[in-house]
């Protein structure tokens, strides 16, 4: 049932069966390790290129995710991911292997919920059994693409982000017990006219923004309905950003509650501008963490919120601004 | 539900209520100019880049659909597009402008029927009114980023296919007249480890063998339960390669009623190499020629099966297989 504008209610809620979270060497150095299923030792993950390495990655959390749920591969009957790279190889390369059938999604670092809202479409309405869906993200394949090769040594001013080296997924499945999805609110595109493709936070802040207001509206909820709601990579000024919008309209935010999962993966110290980003930001915050917290009864109600800033280098060297994206998801013990 | 393995059967079908289809001059000296509602007379589209050209045409193919369905903008509540351009700006940037709540979606050139598959779903389940839903394609701009510049005039083998100029969308509904979704099967990732990115067609030929015999099998149909069976852009190659592996696994198809869309868009003396190809190609035939021949009565059954080839230039550089993907969609006069 649509509940409002553009929300989604999923009247019998798909459950989190399982998760798979892998990192790099730094996300292991980070605040939340005990998250995670696997760290690499190295960004190259036995691989010849960054791009195979990404791939590698969601494999390995597909596999984790399957192994957990004591599945068998042949079990998964849809297989939802996507990523930043260019025609989202790495995610369809992985599907080659993983042998399942596959939809390709891009939300840019709002993927992980775009997946997580269409799997649990596809659960609720098809009565499928299981399926897996998460969003990838790999420093070095993203850094070369989208900047200069970090070989330059190029310098980044402080409102840039970090991206993560990881994958995150979810298995979803009609029965079985954890955690549930109860609805889901596509976003709109939202474009402020920023155009500094080292600010993205900022850029993100108003499509979070928008969502979240909107979700509340569509679900006639107030804000405290939720024990966290949990943005994707806003980072310290996207989200000091999000913050002032939620003031300047009169909504009541928590902000000991409001958290952003590019401020949680990292330890304050670690050298990554002004938060983290990427796609595997929110998919391992979410399929990591926050399943843990849920699972273990720390919070019974949450709402990511992940954001996706849809530009791309040829965007940018054409001095475009910066259309944003924010999909989110409510997932709550019932 | 889900019948057999990978198609979903929709109980409520869908009903197609409007389309529109755009294309370039090449497109207007082609095969099927009565199934367009509008051509542009260059590359251009009175923009200043090739991907703001490509933008421009799925914003006006929407409007086009949207007009013929004497429906407002705000009607429609959810957006579902894709095309080959890095991070689909053009599908990105075009929601931006529509602002419809909006999922960016990736097969290649499979995108179509990814898109019509969730759009169905989306009707289905949720009991949405309106969504949008189609693909798009651009020659320069796909030239540019995948291959050479034009201005190079560097010379192709005949096995290359020509990538279609145009934007073609759907409107589906859960009520009014028209074309009804009835099936969907989603493909799986297959790779017969061909490497040549100018023969295309013959690299994803065995992905819509694949989908077509699975999509058969679900479903429980014989080959001549459609009219047609319209693959998206195999092209002469693919076709043929196709047509082989259904000989050979011994299954009966009437080669007169296995329509290519890529054989179908332009005449015979248009210097296309071995045929037509992009997403544009199987949303510009489907939405216009085909939805036109359903609503005729020409015809009454088809499953068009958009295939797609999951490469990058990244990939192609690093010489890397080309896995491939199909998905299969029925559209049935009930």
């Amino acid at each position: 049932m649509i509940s409002g504008k553009q929300t989604w209610i999923f009247e019998t809620p798909p459950t989190i069966i399982s998760t798979g979270v892998v990192g790099g060497p730094f996300e292991e150095l980070g605040n939340i390790p005990n998250d995670f299923d696997y760290f690499y030792s190295d960004q190259w993950m036995d691989e010849k290129s960054f791009e195979l390495a990404h791939q590698h990655m969601i494999e390995d959390a597909s596999h984790y995710a399957i192994e957990k749920a004591n599945l068998d591969i042949s079990d998964i009957q849809f297989f939802l991911h996507g990523d930043l790279i260019n025609q989202l190889t790495p995610s369809s390369f992985a599907a080659k292997n993983l042998a399942i059938p596959y939809l390709g999604l891009f939300s840019a670092c709002a993927t992980s919920m775009e997946g997580l809202a269409l799997a649990s479409l596809i659960i609720n309405q098809m009565n499928a059994s299981y399926i897996l869906t998460g969003a990838a993200s790999h420093n070095s394949a993203v850094e070369r693409q989208f900047r200069y090769p970090t070989e330059y040594g190029s310098q980044k001013p402080d409102t840039s982000q970090w991206t993560v080296t990881g994958a995150g997924v979810a298995i979803l499945s009609s029965q079985g017990s954890g955690p549930k999805v109860t609805s889901a609110t596509i976003g709109k595109v939202v474009d402020r006219q920023l155009k500094d493709p080292f600010n993205m936070g900022g850029a993100m802040a108003p499509a979070a923004f928008d969502t979240i207001t909107r979700h509340l509206k569509d679900r006639k909820l107030d804000s405290n309905y939720y024990d966290y709601i949990i943005t994707g990579d806003l980072a310290m000024i996207g989200r000091d950003l999000c913050l002032d919008l939620f003031k300047q309209n009169g909504i009541d935010i928590d902000s000991e509650r409001f958290i952003d999962c590019g401020l949680t993966i990292y330890k304050p110290d670690q050298p990554i501008f002004a938060g983290a980003s990427g796609p595997a930001c929110s998919a391992i915050v979410t399929y990591g963490h926050f399943i843990n917290k849920l699972r273990n009864g720390e919070c019974n109600r949450i709402l990511v919120v992940a954001t996706g800033a849809l530009l791309s280098p040829l965007t940018v060297q054409q001095k475009q601004t910066i259309p944003c994206i924010a999909h989110a998801v409510s997932i709550e013990n019932m």
